[in-house]
């Protein structure tokens, strides 16, 4: 293990470069022989990559006994695959044991997968997927920034991710936000899988980041200690560069670095050497290739032992203050309400000379998310992301594991569908953000049908670790954002675009009332009958309840459950409507696919027999006002006591 | 209506400005009406876009009498937005009546729908998300490149909108491309709806598309016909510019252009006039004020009209040949007899000197996705988009509504859960791409889980146009493909990544031999038995027809299904299935949202009633053998085996 002070040296000695040798050596031979080891992973980047690893882990701020230390530099490996040159050098930084490494590498169960996860210490993100890690560094910088710590975060990527869109985003974010301590290097070895990158997709590197208002360090040769360190020095104090501007370090870099067979070759991006050609690589490098076999038996006689590492991130204390109460006589959007509970949130959390606690990530739309007031009493709160949607969910992700109760707002297709993916790798890294959804459903309107969402439930259902909330008026949002706020973890709170009147109990008082608690997992009985029950949420909750009074008139009595916690769901109260007579569901969402579907699911489940119609979005919407769109599918008051009707009859 | 030579003229001739101020004050009074009489729309941008659009469509080559003109020009409105800016020229066009824009905008069931649409005669794609624009541009671009055509694609774009990374993926496929035939004009006038883009999320336009290899023209007034034709001129004919390359187009204008209390003020980006602005702004125009009243009667006595305009694309002959058969010997993955299916079809239908007919489009994952194939035997077919998938899914989009039967093929975490935003606009176009993603499931194996696509029928399921198809087998595979190349629509087909042995009938023969006949909707009866059904599909089949030798030793018998047709589904098979016993459905996916959810919901739907068990994946994988990860969550041969003797017992 060698540290070097970069504000006292500006070269490394010969002691230090022949020191990085014996560390390279070492590190070879594990990427050589994890990957053969495993016969599977990506030997190729990841010697191209192990002289820059070296060199930052000698430089960077980190305490192997504390691998969580807040003070600490963060390095972002967006090329998650090179992960046998990242767990080798933490080997050598004493994070994690060569036995470990080499007897677990990409077995099922092990901490050691073939994509850097955090299960692995001093791992800092898990990734995989390609073009989404400097958007994490920009949310690592963003939040040190926010708390005025001058630590470094280093996002280290590959030449071929840099096709990738979500890059061009984040570069204009921490443009933007003049990120000068966000340090990116690229592993420029000229080629991908499919080949040279310049014959698969050319990229202008250094012209694009320069474009974008970085300042740019190139290193000619990226498998030179002393090359590496110096660019790194150069860029880490922005020598001769711009003071207050991010900066891109490009090592030049050749694939398969140090065995003269793998350099330059595509092919060793993911392909890994039989017996006889690791031992002539070992034998190059002038190891025993009969470590192999020594290290095969080890394998094989091993049981993988799972990660007990801790992989929650640190959540503030929120302080949730008094719910507003929106009267019995008030219509309101839940956008607003919202929007309203959010600047409270902000007023109580973010204090004058302090870190804040609650921040908000917009995408341009901010106005209309109603984001408005968090960015009038915490303007250094208000994150505006711009229409960079991957970008936004991404940062918005990394944010919630600093420390900070994150809201994330955009509309339902750009906060859900456009940016599935980033969601997804968000709750693999079990983040803490809360995305809070407007214009869902055909209550979107005449935006028309690519502006309506009505997939979020089918989308979110795939993601484990999110709960899912849908607030039925503007009290019950006011109540889940609070609740929000103060819980870990990952959420979606989804709401319409339109105005309704609060949601009344029996006596005219509104039911989500001073004495309502939110209860995830705790379905609310709106209206009471024994003909039928109707199942709902959301905006069309309005609808139903137009429904119950005409039924009413016509001599029906139904249940009307509000199922505002779709995930947890009220597993129970689902059966008890089942038991007790036909259940109808009606959403402003697909009925394929969202709650109509779970309910079948739990009933088939639970063998429990019912008559059944799931009401809902059948066929893509069109451009009109909600009411009208509403009737074009079977969906206004009208239509759900009709279906009713035929239903029980 | 004017037309302008561009060859003929260097400029415009005061008679045709005047003619075009004459076109701007009649296309003025219809944005500023229409969006006041739907009270919603966006004016602003539609009037600072109004010059280049009029001045387009006089010199672009087109035929109001013939919207589907093989050889016209084709605009692609990237700004949905500004719809009223579009209908209110292709009315001047003739393509459209000013009766049925200013009754029917932004109305339910409306072709005038917010965001422009193909329903209208003239526009050639249904935008609303931004940023996909520029990729559909270099879409149809390609098609005109292989079909030899020198005919024009102009991509018509916002400068908010220059932030979505997608943007960068597009415009550097449309470098490598050499698309001298695409034009990109950017509306530049600086404001968003979060306001100055300069404050929201600054972009150097210019340098931007310089680094990618662009030509730029830049035209110091978007909102001055003279100055306008010239920039496009120039454009045009790429005067004094690279001539093998994209050219873009910036037209600095002004939001809401020509009403003086409008210009300049981002609040124009998407509210309307009430009553009384109105009236001041078309005094302003010099126009009847009473016109809205006017229109204001004859709009609420009318009722809207549904499109019949014809809205499939062309679709190819395609020659399918003969399949290939995999013999009961050989152990196959699915992938490489979707490549040797593709590369037949390629040599079949891709003639020398005419235009191909079967494409492939790849994300830098040729080898892994088996498209070496049809690139070796017709190389000009064979797209290359890089790690560009937003990019590589909308281009795949748009080249199947050229008459062309495309293949779009990556991960299936790259081909669904990434870009799902993107195969929903695809399926709001009806296009016809056939997105056949290998590396589904656990079968992915040591890549880990970011790499691990267990959702793809829980989001596809969404997707109302897709049909899905899950092939068993490398047999399946083959006719399954072949008849995806042959029908029109949307397709997904999905695949594994391990090797299998063929699937027999019982008497040791390939169940999909010779006389085997694809039939979307039908599902197939592997085993059968008395005790239970098992429904599967996919890589898994494996482990379930292992599991149900298993289950036969100890005296069990079950029926196995192949559900491959998971769009259409088989019902009645799923209905007689479980009105005989017991079912299990297994499945490579998530429980919660693949098959078992699905044949949950129809069970519920015929009020059919039976034991069930939807094993599947339920929660994230880890990082090793399929076989390890299916042991992990119980999924392998015997833990099949066992959940059936619970269930049935």
């Amino acid at each position: 293990m060698i540290r070097v002070d970069m504000e006292q040296q500006v070269n490394l000695t010969s002691e230090q470069l022949a020191g990085f040798q014996e560390m390279w050596k070492r590190c070879a031979t594990r990427i050589l022989l994890s990957t053969s080891l495993a016969a599977s992973g990506h030997p190729g980047g990841s010697l191209s990559s192990l002289h820059s690893l070296l060199v930052l882990y000698a430089v960077m701020r980190h305490r192997p006994d504390m691998p969580d230390w807040e003070d600490r530099d963060r390095l972002v490996m967006s090329i998650g695959h090179v992960s046998p040159a990242v767990y080798s050098v933490l080997v050598e930084h004493g994070y994690l044991s060569e036995e470990q490494f080499l007897t677990e590498f990409r077995r099922a169960g092990s901490s050691c997968a073939g994509h850097v996860e955090m299960a692995v210490p001093g791992v800092e993100w898990n990734t995989g997927n390609l073009g989404q890690g400097l958007s994490v560094g920009t949310g690592f910088a963003a939040a040190a920034q926010l708390a005025g710590k001058d630590c470094k975060t280093i996002v280290f990527m590959g030449d071929g991710e840099q096709q990738k869109g979500q890059i061009a985003e984040a570069r204009r974010f921490a443009s933007k936000y003049g990120q000068k301590n966000l340090l990116a290097i690229v592993d420029r070895n000229h080629l991908q899988i499919g080949g040279v990158t310049e014959d698969v997709m050319p990229v202008r590197v250094q012209e694009e980041y320069q474009a974008a208002g970085w300042n740019v360090v190139y290193v000619p040769d990226g498998n030179d200690f002393q090359l590496v360190y110096r660019g790194l020095r150069r860029a880490w104090y922005r020598d001769y560069l711009e003071p207050g501007r991010p900066t891109l370090v490009v090592m030049r870099t050749t694939m398969g670095k140090g065995i003269s067979f793998m350099e330059d070759k595509a092919k060793y991006h993911g392909s890994t050497l039989p017996k006889d050609a690791l031992a002539a690589a070992l034998q190059e490098i002038g190891v025993d290739a009969g470590l192999f076999d020594v290290w095969k038996a080890r394998r094989d006689g091993h049981v993988v032992v799972p990660s007990h590492r801790e992989l929650h991130a640190p959540y503030p204390e929120i302080e949730t203050g008094e719910p507003v109460l929106y009267g019995a006589d008030v219509k309101a959007d839940c956008r607003s309400a919202y929007g309203n509970a959010l600047k409270d949130l902000a007023a109580l959390n973010n204090l004058p000379g302090r870190p804040p606690k609650v921040v908000g990530v917009s995408c341009d739309l901010e106005g209309s998310v109603k984001m408005d007031g968090l960015r009038k009493v915490s303007p250094h709160a208000f994150i505006e992301c711009g229409i960079q949607e991957h970008h936004a969910a991404v940062l918005a992700g990394a944010l919630s594991r600093c420390g900070i109760s994150t809201f994330f707002s955009t509309f339902g297709v750009f906060a859900v569908a456009e940016v599935y993916n980033q969601q997804r790798l968000n709750d693999l890294n079990q983040t803490n953000v809360k995305v809070v959804a407007t214009h869902l459903g055909l209550d979107v309107g005449e935006d028309g049908p690519t502006h309506q969402s009505i997939d979020y439930l089918g989308l979110l259902n795939n993601l484990l670790g999110f709960s899912i909330f849908m607030p039925a008026d503007a009290n019950q949002t006011d109540h889940i954002i609070r609740y929000a706020a103060r819980q870990p973890g990952n959420m979606f709170v989804g709401m319409g675009r339109s105005k309704f009147p609060t949601i009344l109990n029996e006596n005219g008082e509104p039911f989500y009332g001073k004495d309502y608690v939110f209860q995830p997992g705790k379905a609310e009985l709106l209206r009471q009958g024994e003909h039928a029950s109707i199942l709902s949420y959301g905006s069309i909750l309005f609808e139903v309840l137009k429904a119950e009074a005409l039924l009413r008139k016509q001599g029906v009595r139904v249940d009307v459950l509000n199922m505002a916690s779709i995930r947890p769901m009220d597993v129970n109260a689902v059966l008890n409507a089942a038991r007790k007579g036909p259940v109808i569901t009606v959403e402003d969402h697909l009925a394929l696919t969202g709650l109509g579907a779970m309910v079948a699911r739990i009933l088939v489940q639970h063998n429990v027999s019912q008559r059944c119609l799931m009401l809902g979005v059948t066929r893509y919407g069109s451009s009109g006002a909600p009411i009208d769109l509403y009737r074009e599918q079977g969906l206004h008051a009208e239509g759900i006591a009709e279906a009713v009707q035929n239903l029980i009859k």
